[in-house]
């Protein structure tokens, strides 16, 4: 519904700017970009006293143009924006960008003074743009409603760029424009008062020119309209690179002076990222290479990079970052290397990466590339070879013959290739005539930036592969409210997640007789609604058998009366005892912003010290909790080693997933439910330990 | 003296060009870039045909030139090499730039003409850079003794850029042209056949137009002269920046492909660019912004970062970025927020990143900068703000302004700061004369990078504020090889490091006595030369006391004579028992390029699992080993909690220097001591455990 509204705005059929004067810069501009766009639909400037504006005639209001306006471009001051909006409603408009500041990022007079607009929109049944946005660039169909000089690319189709700040909506068209990205639209979206990001973006995906999206956030405002988005672009297999600012303190300070908009809790948005395979980008130029990088490839198959340089030394620069960017750097057959000897002579051991030095004929060097992408183990290659000529005095023959066969090769290659430049270049005129004349699949971000997006497009690729998670029945409601340990347990083992065999004792003699029925040594904890830190006070016992029971029960209820001596004793919990295994922590919390969601982590100091945690939304499914803990920085501890056996990643998977669907099926008044640990031992999962919190429980 | 050497090499007084011809295209560039650079010492040029070449007569020889020379040029084919060396002897040449290949990077055949080349070189008294090097350019006498074409920067001092590979050369020096970095320098080592990139960048250091080194690096053919460099650069306090290959597997390979070098251990080489503040960098771009900026700033101050800005959201990305990069953003003081609201009254709030927005006067502009980089937390400005005009359109007078009230209140403020492009760009005539006419501190590289690279300048000013080490007298030698672990122990209690008190029993009776003058409970482990891992054959009995020590010492040598019937049994080690605490793993071990080599770690699962360990060269001071300690990953843990103190960094520290003490002590047939653990409790920290292997035994 909102994706419908903002697809059609971003397409006008006509357009009236309200506010059109000649002396205002930014109607100069929105004028200037429209004809330069050749936007062709029909172009009204309204200014209610009439006279001309960038050399048409005005109409003095939207109503007078006398034809119906699709949409409104609001210029006006924002004292007039309310009566714009009027005027727009009565030419049949049904779409504005506002582009007028003023509103809910000065505090909080244009807070209520947004919301005041809001209101009139909807009841004019007007869906909105902004305010104080940038405006918006189709380069698809012409509609350039943007208020600073832009450039247009060569290629209108590609990247999507989205941003809630106009100047980096500006900057990554500048950029794009620099290095000649294919761009189809970019999109500022201000304020958000009506239409958000996610809105725009789920717009776009369905444009068949945008092979991927390029966002700038600041601000989730709606969480489920961002997953909505992701599941949206995992379905499109169409790419979405993200820069969210607010991973640090100051950031988040920073984005809130700025827009007056919290950031949020970034580790759950990193978490969602992962979850959904957005991808998240670390700065402009990564944001900006990664979308063109991953929207050019597509889902590429599994396996690494071929490289082919003419310099050793970059071979070897590309080697390690590659490495760091977890991209694979197969080495080549023994048939690709025979073919290889039989092309070059010279080479003696050829690898990959390939360094053919410079001496080499342009047939020899697309041989080599035609050879090491019919390599199976390739899912891409990339060529950091000369660059495209930036001024005449870099032309020569060989060159372009070069260039000619690198792209005759890479285009038929059976994986997606590149040249790519040494570092980040400008294009120029020359080399953006000569990227077409030869139809080169060129990158002018430079090696270190390509890396960066292959090595994010691989690991997208990877996540589109796996598939999404089929969308999941939701678990009936569980009605009963846990309030203790035992009740948690035995909730979760309804659940389906096992759990340590173990029984409530209410006196000492049924503590010794659970314990002989569960056989060998056992725990005794005490049994309390109103105990969380039994350890502390004394309330565990560990690796008592027989009669020694008893005086485990006394002991653990006696340790509750001295030290709680208010709390509610129903006895103690009497558990199997586990050998040593690996130790998980299982945490379901609720986030204001984001819902339930849940924690995982290896216990102990991983979580504690070192907040080594993975983060996902409910729900989950086993693959994503596998995609988790291969996410953990402590993962190879799940290896096993040090006298424990490997943990196995399918039965711990299948239990975190049950505990995260009973979290869920416990319904929203659940605060918390941990489990902590989840025992690992091999094939063996269980939890051994459960608390539940409820929202009145604070 | 090779320093020397090189020094006269890259400053000729005067220059012949063996192998000049009109033909080469290197000798067409050599001397296009000698005339080009102004080169003001006499310039020959020499082929065995006369003629003339370039414009000017031929000799048919140096010798024949009639005049001294210099430095000798040679171009001429490989056969003729030797030839060309005695003539320039003849002509009294010293010095030789081979640029010359088909030597070592061939194969054998060519390894021994190298030599073969390097030993007459010696024999004439003549030193040698390459061959097979690209040539170098010394910006500053106008030397461009370079074969590809040279763009001087607007400055000729600043950086100097020192590559094994000549294309990484070249691609640094085209990316500083672009950016208009300053440049006093350009070398390419070529093979280093005889005088090698150290010996180079330590020629360099001493120039004053230097102010950093950006170093390529493939290979460290001279771990000492490595190390001799960064000594020297601490003490001239000039940063030296390093790109070096081979962290990965796959470089590592594709260097020995490229140049037949080994890149020797990456971890090693990492640790000690730590312990003598080479700054390490990742890529081309990286590598630069970082000599750049670092070599502009000089040794800064203690402090964080004042970033200033036209737009919100570079302000939010910045803050991000710096985080990421440890850089600090300190929030500034109440006396700056009201100097700024009385400078722009619309700042209810002011922050560090400060957003000016693009509404504010060149006047305000320049206060702002005033009034931030004066705070005491700050110890460099970074303002991205609107980038120096490439083309005409972007010219206007308020830019001009803006950039003028920036310059001058940056380049008066009390620490160092610069203007930013948002992203890397390309710097155009307009735009350097724009720099160059408003001394704007400008930096093309980009935020990204900028941040970067101030993060490794602020970490590099902390080494150096820090100070080198005190030159440590050697150790007086230990004559005796310890080679059980109760003399291992002894050996370092004598060294002066802290050892649990323990004693070595002959037989149980003795075993028992120790425990009682130890007090408490003990430890008995089985005392054997010949038993590495005494734990897995049940040689050790943990906790005991009184009389059960005898039983303890009888299973313990037991156990050894039923699992190792061939070992020497000197007895049982009875020492005394320790509770929890933090255990460090200390190991010294000898590497065939470095020498003996600390790596420190925790002990457990963060070595073995998570290869958590920090390496320094020996000797190492207690100053170093906590920055060792500070710097690794798990260093959180050494802050105590679960029950533990935090451990004292200066007595850990203490203790680690003197088993690196010790570890020199036992002399160069030491192949490894280990302590592990060094338990930690607090301030009490002895070594638990230890052993030394000795080269002889493999």
């Amino acid at each position: 519904m909102s994706a419908d509204a903002a697809a059609a705005l971003l397409r006008p059929r006509s357009i009236a700017v309200l506010g059109a004067s000649d002396r205002s810069r930014w109607s100069q501009a929105v004028f200037a970009n429209l004809e330069a766009g050749g936007f062709a639909g029909a172009l009204h400037a309204v200014n209610p006293r009439g006279g001309t504006a960038h050399g048409r005639a005005a109409a003095t209001s939207a109503a007078a143009i006398g034809a119906p306006v699709d949409l409104g471009v609001l210029l006006v001051p924002g004292h007039a924006t309310a009566d714009a909006l009027r005027d727009l409603a009565a030419a049949g408009g049904r779409h504005a960008a506002i582009l007028t500041s003023g509103f809910a990022e000065t505090g909080e007079a244009g807070a209520q003074a947004q919301r005041d607009l809001v209101a009139l929109a909807r009841s004019l049944g007007i869906r909105l743009l902004g305010p104080n946005s940038l405006g918006f660039i189709n380069f698809v169909d012409g509609a350039q409603v943007w208020t600073t000089p832009v450039r247009r690319p060569s290629r209108p189709e590609g990247v999507a760029i989205l941003s809630q700040s106009g100047a980096t909506a500006h900057f990554l068209a500048q950029l794009a424009a620099r290095q000649d990205v294919g761009l189809a639209h970019v999109v500022a979206t201000g304020n958000e008062a009506d239409l958000d990001l996610a809105a725009f973006a789920r717009a776009l995906l369905a444009d068949p020119a945008v092979r991927s999206l390029a966002l700038f956030v600041e601000t989730v405002r709606d969480a489920a309209g961002f997953v909505a988005l992701a599941e949206a672009a995992m379905a499109a297999r169409k790419p979405v690179a993200v820069l969210k600012v607010g991973a640090s303190e100051v950031a988040a300070k920073a984005a809130l002076a700025h827009t007056g908009a919290l950031v949020g809790d970034d580790r759950i948005f990193d978490g969602t990222c992962r979850q959904y395979g957005v991808i998240r980008t670390r700065s402009i130029e990564e944001l900006l290479a990664t979308a063109e990088v991953a929207g050019r490839c597509g889902v590429l198959r599994a396996g690494g990079l071929g490289i082919v340089s003419n310099s050793g030394g970059i071979c070897e620069i590309a080697a390690d970052t590659a490495a760091a960017r977890g991209i694979a750097v197969p080495e080549l057959t023994a048939g690709a290397a025979a073919a290889l000897r039989g092309t070059i002579p010279d080479f003696a051991t050829p690898h990959n990466p390939l360094d053919l030095t410079g001496a080499i004929t342009p047939e020899q060097c697309g041989r080599v590339v035609e050879i090491v992408a019919a390599e199976p183990a390739m899912a891409a290659m990339l060529c950091p070879y000369y660059e495209a000529p930036i001024g005449e005095e870099d032309v020569s023959d060989r060159l372009t013959a070069l260039h000619a066969a690198l792209a005759a090769k890479l285009n038929a290659a059976p994986v997606p290739g590149f040249v790519v430049s040494y570092t980040a270049t400008h294009q120029t005129a020359l080399s953006r005539r000569v990227v077409a004349e030869l139809s080169l699949p060129y990158l002018a971000c430079g090696l270190d930036r390509a890396l960066a997006a292959l090595g994010h497009a691989m690991a997208w690729s990877a996540r589109m592969r796996d598939g999404a998670a089929p969308p999941a029945a939701p678990p009936p409601p569980i009605a009963a409210r846990p309030r203790s340990e035992h009740a948690a347990l035995r909730c979760l083992e309804a659940a389906g997640v096992p759990v340590v065999p173990f029984a409530l004792a209410r006196d000492a003699e049924e503590a010794v007789e659970a314990a002989s029925r569960l056989g060998g040594r056992v725990a005794v904890k005490v049994a309390s609604p109103d105990i969380a830190h039994k350890t502390d006070i004394g309330g565990v016992v560990l690796g008592v058998e027989g009669e020694a029971v008893r005086d485990a029960f006394r002991r653990v209820t006696e340790a509750a009366a001295r030290h709680a001596p208010g709390a509610t004793v129903e006895g103690a919990i009497v558990a199997a005892m586990r050998p040593r295994g690996i130790e998980l922590l299982v945490g379901i919390s609720r986030d204001a912003q984001w819902g339930p969601v849940l924690a995982l982590g290896l216990g102990g100091v991983w979580v504690e010290a070192m907040g080594d945690v993975a983060l996902r939304l409910l729900p989950v499914d086993a693959a994503e909790v596998r995609r988790a803990l291969a996410g953990l920085r402590g993962a190879k501890l799940l290896a096993g080693g040090r006298g424990l056996p490997a943990a196995d990643p399918d039965a711990v998977a299948e239990a975190v997933a049950r505990i995260g669907q009973a979290a869920l099926a416990l319904g929203p008044d659940l605060a918390t439910l941990e489990v902590n640990p989840l025992w690992v031992h091999g094939s063996r999962v269980e939890a051994l330990d459960a608390l539940c919190l409820w929202r009145e429980e604070g």
